[in-house]
């Protein structure tokens, strides 16, 4: 009895976090809904109101540093701080790095030296791991691996409609033209308020990343950034190979049965702009008005000879979110099965949110 | 025992929702959350998309029309239309309308024919009941009557903020200029895109409303629409009378102790614009991302002399939704003091928002 | 020497523009730069405060209908309306239509009852006529005849860029994501003012309108709209035939070669975005900071195997406009190179703008 | 002969621009066009793409400083650089000061040892000089003066509607909300994009330096930036003094003899917005699409008993552009009457302009 119910205590992963912000939140309470897994703690640079948030939700709170003047002066504040970093990896089995992005590699150094493993964001380089992740594109690489990468938004949306579209046809060129939200909801400081701003480093960056997950799909992309606040648009257009023998409506039936890929028809519904999509999402009660999913207009998808063309909505705050927790999962050999993992996450996050 | 269980029964009241749009929809959650009261059917013109949401949460659901044509157009659709609105106020002891702006007067027939008690939304005129109301300002006027209007989000703002200051004070007289977000966050197809827009006609009839439950009140009011689709944010200018004995901090007491006021410092907590005011309410778990409080920077109120200067925040799409609950109570003579109304509607949210 | 006189004063073209709104404003005043051709009136469908600005250019003004009754209306609202659209048109040599888009097909018939040649804008569709019409892609073809149109915004600026590439390679793959700004800069009423709304009917009709001009071009396109008001944006990738021989380098020669197109580097000037795009034109001195040129980025050009990837912008209520001048020249065949004739409107127009 | 040439050309008021940016190039085309002043040069500190402008203009280019090194930088990159900010000054009569706000102070030093007249622009402190100008507003007190400060778009704004008032009324006093532009049109890096920014230091500065040139006008204000980027609009009630014997009629009567005050009536022009308003500027044709007036909606004003209700629309980057010109001749001496430059300013622009 005594050492089933050890068994059972250490299989709940201790996690981590660190960088408490619009990625660190939120991975944290997906975590946090998950019965194989736990937050030990989150880090903040300094005693500032994004603390009160980890106060509420009861996440013991660190110091992103270990200096002791750093740590002292969070008590002033009316904080309780915990200690600095390296007093929470010491306690913890895994650390997802929600930091801002380019601060990663002293991290590295840090987790490295603590010998524990560690999951970064889209905003570091897949170089520094060697390692990156997406639920959909190559779970079972990373299994039991020291240190990954998940994807940045853009990419693991890409991966989610492209990754069975490459499974299905065996080969895939792909060119994405990304329309870029130019800032987030919460940040009143970035423009432009009346541009559009094109990205002049063609072909971005942000298409090529989808092959550090499936090296097989051909892309390239273009992006813009234009004034707008809430999602980003992808305009794809998708060349299969020869001979592929699927339909507008085989395509869309292989993403009904995709996780993660939400496929709803803009005439019938109303939903035509991002704007209703996310309205969709705060109707379904999702915390932060959320929408894990990608969002794709059924009728916005036509395959045209071996062209197809397609939108999906992209929630650039979100959709990387439950696969920090299936990232988990993979790093720690909890499952080796992508798909009984996303169902596992996203059973536990919609019953956190009361639906 | 049978009786007791008959008595139990008779004190939660049986609410109807009459157009589940925006409004509608955040009212019959509010309303299902409180422990006196209960969703008895909303309505919807026609099977649409927004009927999903009605399903999911389990509200039944009527047509908004009694033409059994309507009636019947519902079922292909696949939803499960319970009968006309007749059927449904002959179940329900109240009713709410939330039917958009303007439409109200036929409605007001119905309901008078129905014999049934009501509750208008700010979108129609006073006159038609002869009745207005907000929780802080003329909830025991409103005990018992047979029909009343919930105002405006901004008369609610106002009352809030001003009402107390009419009883600290004995009189006021107050300037408003409202900035108004031109479309809300779901609308995509209101503009302007870049423009401000005036409310030409000059005063505007958006501040006098608040003479309609506190006519001791003297105020005017300019309104200008500007390309926001987040928040209000009036810019008031109060005119304490002679010998007010008040401080810039007095003020702030007072504030500080009124439900439903939520007062914050700008610089201490980084909350500068309208932006990380809705961040703020998405981090503390409201659905919809809804704050129904209305939001007071502490550093941007000034007394000087007989004027108190400050900024409020109003969320356009929420801050009637308690006012809702508790205009119920006092209609059908549930509760007479408004501070206890106001602490159980708030309590009941705020649980059944898990926070 | 008298005929002499006669044979200069009878080349000069008497033009009628039918609809004097965003485009007709801007037409009537191109060809009013230019001695070859005279603006003999223009058309107004009631007495409106646009009418001012008919009368401050000093052009006559017409009624867009024949009926007295609308004719009269004009001359209680102060202005000297001169006669019906049938007065105007018995009076004119040729008609450049810029009525709203889809009245084209009644005035279709009234031009060919009058006998008189006619131009139609981009808001119609190119069967109307059966001819459509770019400087650079197909002036020889439009030489004498009777009815054509110039293409919209959109299509111009695909045909500036990629009617030389076409010449230059033999033949030309593309697919096109148009960023369409969602309201023009006088509008106050279109929105979105928070969300971008893909044009769900994919392929789009805007790529393939090019094929009316240079059907050798295969072309698809997507489209959204977006928050701005200014300038649209275009990410192209233009597949070039085997062994096409061409580098980025020459294809920016190419290109820098061609009239109305702008190149500039974006690092180097600061003009990253549309933002200071509009500036420029604002700072060159054009009416209405107009900018006939298609602006394509230089460090935003990259030949990448056989894909050329580029951006450009363009300035949707400006491009077509010296179009619009060139048209009529061959329709009244006055001039058969195409590249005299841009230079002669262009020279014209800069003169005309003090520069 | 010689001797009269030679007052001829003393008459000819020589004027240095230091700093050739959105102000800067501005005032100079402003100057230019005048035929008692002229350009005798523009600094720019380093060369960029914005000297070319002032090449095309055909002003001769200096550094805003005085280091070889810095003044040899522009050569290499082909402009034609005439020395350093002294060599300037000593062959200029006055300097019209147009560099970004707080770096007045260093340069007040370098024109006091130059012995040179000066005009500073709204974003230094009244403080500098202890004198600020308005044409309207105290012309007379600035004749003859060595330097003074023309205030900022805002002020002169009220300046312009309010100092008639006062004169007309003998007191006033005055609340102003102001609702601004958050960037200007060629600013692409700022934001918000979607919220509204109060400022929170309450009552805000813009209102009282309206006292810098009229102390007899009682005057605070509000302050919010919102996400557009035309024009500033003020809400403003102005109450007048007992006994004003003033009607709405006769105030509208007072504004329209008011040079530089453009008074339209929205619902006649369907000039509603900012929007409407400044394409209503670029299509009479002025440079830049400026608007030098101040516009005020006459269906938006409204005397209310004492309080006088009115919108006025702000163009920012211009409504101070032929102050600046004014104020020259009152340093100067040129012109005593302010009637008489301002109609002289405007006579010489509007022709300038084509109009």
């Amino acid at each position: 009895m005594f050492s089933h119910a050890e068994g059972l205590s250490s299989m709940v992963v201790k996690v981590a976090i660190n960088g408490y912000g619009t990625i660190g939140k939120r991975v944290a309470d997906a975590i946090d809904a998950q019965d194989d897994m736990e937050i030990v703690g989150v880090t903040k640079t300094r005693p500032s109101f994004g603390c009160d948030l980890a106060v509420r939700k009861g996440f013991p709170l660190y110091c992103t540093f270990d200096t002791d003047e750093k740590i002292a002066a969070f008590a002033p504040a009316g904080y309780d701080c915990k200690g600095g970093l390296s007093d929470l990896l010491a306690i913890a089995d895994i650390v997802v790095d929600c930091s801002p992005g380019k601060v990663g590699a002293q991290n590295k150094e840090i987790y490295d030296n603590a010998g524990i493993k560690h999951i970064f964001q889209g905003g570091e380089k897949h170089a520094m791991t060697g390692m990156s992740y997406t639920s959909s594109g190559n779970h079972s690489e990373n299994m039991n691996v020291q240190g990954t990468r998940v994807v940045s938004c853009n990419t693991t949306g890409l991966s989610r409609t492209l990754v069975p579209l490459l499974h299905a046809c065996g080969s895939l060129s792909v060119e994405c033209t990304m329309i870029r939200r130019a800032a987030d909801p919460g940040d009143s400081s970035k423009g432009p308020i009346n541009a559009i701003k094109p990205v002049l480093k063609v072909p971005s960056h942000h298409g090529p990343d989808v092959m550090t997950v499936r090296p097989e799909i051909s892309i390239n992309s273009l992006a813009v950034a234009v004034p707008t606040t809430i999602m980003h648009v992808h305009a794809i257009v998708a060349t299969l190979p020869e001979g592929h023998g699927m339909t507008t409506e085989s395509v869309l039936a292989l993403w009904s049965e995709q996780p993660r890929v939400l496929i709803m028809n803009g005439s019938e519904t109303g939903i035509t702009t991002t704007a209703e999509v996310m309205e969709f999402s705060r109707d379904i009660g999702r915390k932060w008005g959320d929408l894990h999913e990608i969002f794709v207009w059924e009728d916005g998808v036509k395959l045209d000879g071996n062209n197809l063309y397609y939108f999906q909505a992209i929630h650039q705050e979100s959709d990387v979110i439950p696969e920090n927790v299936d990232a988990i999962r993979a790093l720690m050999g909890l499952e080796s099965d992508w798909k009984a993992s996303v169902l596992k996450t996203d059973e536990a996050i919609a019953a956190y949110n009361g639906l």
